[in-house]
């Protein structure tokens, strides 16, 4: 994996979290980059998030740093703010740049107070150790329940030269559309105004982070951000600007599936493409609405092709369609056809459903052109396992 | 338990589901009873609520009979209105009355062909054996992954005597507000025309069967029916008539509780009340979320009084409120004071939420009016367990 030039990494541990594995990660870019970010919709709000939101208004989308650390949410409890601003503080001195340009990020339990010198106490030796090679790193320290890091790249290859394309993300339960979602910090070395990173990253989250849902909860501290530093020295055209677009698209779709993937207690990814729906609203709400669905994603995780649901969930979406008109897919196979069970084997089609990766493919005849595709996972008891043993 | 008057049921096993417990259940009026019902919201609805509800229609809100039956839907198949159709007519062949008089009801499995014949020819067999203190056997009938059969009665006074309420109802998954969700019968013997008993059951359902959601799943087939068949004798005056409603409440509220306490795979039923919002209408949008919030619900199965996933789940739902003002309480205990963790004994409180009923309360301080109570069940390993096995 190639990292964007003038980025450098680190991670500690800063005994956040309850076991020793690294909980504190640091991106710093050498000269300020532009930046942009989409925030979780949740009424409430992180402290990071919020300071997030400020600085990146007082600095007009400036970015040097961003401190990220799992192990607590710093959420809903009385030094939110306090531990945020300490620690953005902490390390706007280390790199002599305004307060404004660092971006705080945290992921982990809600309302346990956090003690700031964890955190500020741990700032120096990040600078001790930063490195172009420690992207991975950072990936790993903001890990929660995520069972491996994420990360994905792409090249663009422009009339200047290559830029570069990185990020990584981290999630895997509270992850829901309609809003940033999860933590993802992406990053090029490309010169983009940030105005236009602005355009680029709101078109690519709704292509990604946007469609993708592992139990419709969302987060008080989701967040993406992406920045731009420049340092390759290359500064794309409009045009350029559109193909990098679709390289961006590709890496956070990447991202995306790796959730996806991860989702808490799952053993495969479920990817729904719904085609013919009015538009691409349309197509997206029928998509998410089985994504959603508790009994397709158990029927999944029991490799039971059980269409019914998936027709069903498809139904409960508030879009209005002719069941006449449906024909499903599953791995491939026709499984209903005009809204009938079509004639399959049940039993290959069982074992095909086996497999990590499962397709599902909803298709309403007739003339429309709306399509989407969609990303969750299926629904398990390790899910439940997980989850009622989170915080104790 | 008391059963209204002039109400006669019977069960027996026709063949639907593979295991020989009864399938099939009939309620018989023995005179025409007035009747409404609410019918699922899901665009995709099965032949007998297609059916049922041209039979109300055609008919003025008339009702002779309910045939009911569970291991088959019938819904997604070829056949569908054709069964529908026939089992309605060896019905209302046998009771000599017009077929628009019969409602027919299905629960179970989606897009499995069923054969006519199973309920044509067991129909004579359940007119030999109706009998007034059949009711349960009709509750036993119909259910699906249900635990325990549910029944709910109530007896009311009015100056001319006691009428009497009595309601049976099945569900324990793909329950959601939204919709009539689950099947649902409800019979009384007082005198009330079809208008006056819409008003009251429209009214019912929004403060019972809307306020219940055990997966955020709802299905093809939900119905609930009520019937008045006046062979009380007695027609309640219009303040008699809301006396009744408010016991049509109560019974409806019992019966979606016990749906909730028996949802797939549940330990626990969780009440959850909010006070404090702007409307009723904002009260349950909150109520909603927090129901329908997996990390919530398997918080709860884990006795973890998570309480920051009970605030970031009535963060999504739409609703604005400001944090600072909210207190939570779990069990009485108050865990969350404005927005913040209160000081609550965690083990003691982890024992409390071991019973099997998790009341939450979640409070917006100021003078919003709008307050709800809502029902749901916690999330264990068996849901999954339950729904990734259900149709193999």
């Amino acid at each position: 994996m190639r990292f964007p030039l003038g980025y450098r990494f680190a991670a500690t541990y800063a005994g956040i979290r309850k076991d020793s594995r690294e909980d504190l990660g640091l991106i710093v870019s050498d000269q300020p980059a532009s930046a942009a970010a989409v925030f979780t919709t949740n009424r409430v709000q992180a402290a990071p998030v919020k300071l997030a939101r400020q600085h990146l208004r007082a600095s007009r989308g400036r970015v040097s740093a961003i401190l990220v650390n799992a192990g607590n949410a710093n959420c809903a409890t009385r030094n939110g703010d306090e531990v945020a601003m300490a620690s953005c503080r902490a390390v706007a001195k280390h790199l002599k740049v305004p307060v404004a340009q660092i971006i705080p990020a945290s992921t982990g339990v809600i309302g346990v107070e956090l003690d700031p010198s964890l955190i500020v106490d741990a700032v120096p030796r990040l600078f001790e150790d930063l490195m172009e090679s420690r992207f991975p790193d950072v990936a790993h320290a903001m890990m929660t329940t995520d069972l491996v890091p994420k990360m994905a790249h792409a090249e663009v290859p422009l009339k200047g030269g290559e830029v570069l394309i990185a990020g990584m993300t981290k999630g895997s339960g509270m992850i829901h559309p309609n809003m940033a979602t999860t933590l993802g910090f992406v990053m090029t070395d490309a010169a983009i105004s940030p105005i236009h990173l602005r355009q680029m990253l709101v078109r690519a989250v709704e292509h990604s982070y946007n469609r993708l849902s592992v139990d419709g909860d969302t987060s008080t501290n989701d967040i993406v951000v992406l920045l731009a530093n420049g340092a390759s020295n290359i500064r794309p055209s409009e045009r350029e600007r559109r193909s990098m677009e679709e390289s961006l698209c590709l890496v956070m779709e990447d991202l995306a599936e790796q959730i996806a993937r991860d989702g808490e207690g799952a053993t495969k990814l479920i990817t729904i493409r719904v085609v013919g729906a009015a538009d691409e609203e349309a197509a997206t709400k029928i998509a998410r609405s089985i994504a959603n669905s508790p009994l397709v994603k158990t029927a999944i995780a029991g490799s039971d092709p059980n269409w019914g649901r998936i027709l069903s969930a498809a139904g409960q979406a508030g879009v209005e369609f002719d069941p006449a008109k449906i024909d499903i897919y599953m791995q491939g196979v026709q499984v209903c056809v005009n809204g009938l069970a079509a004639d399959f084997g049940e039993n290959e089609l069982k074992t095909k459903l086996d497999d990590r990766d499962c397709l599902i493919r909803f298709e309403i005849k007739g003339d429309g052109k709306g399509e989407t595709r969609f990303w969750t996972c299926d629904f398990t008891e390790n899910y439940v396992k997980i989850n009622a043993s989170y915080r104790t």
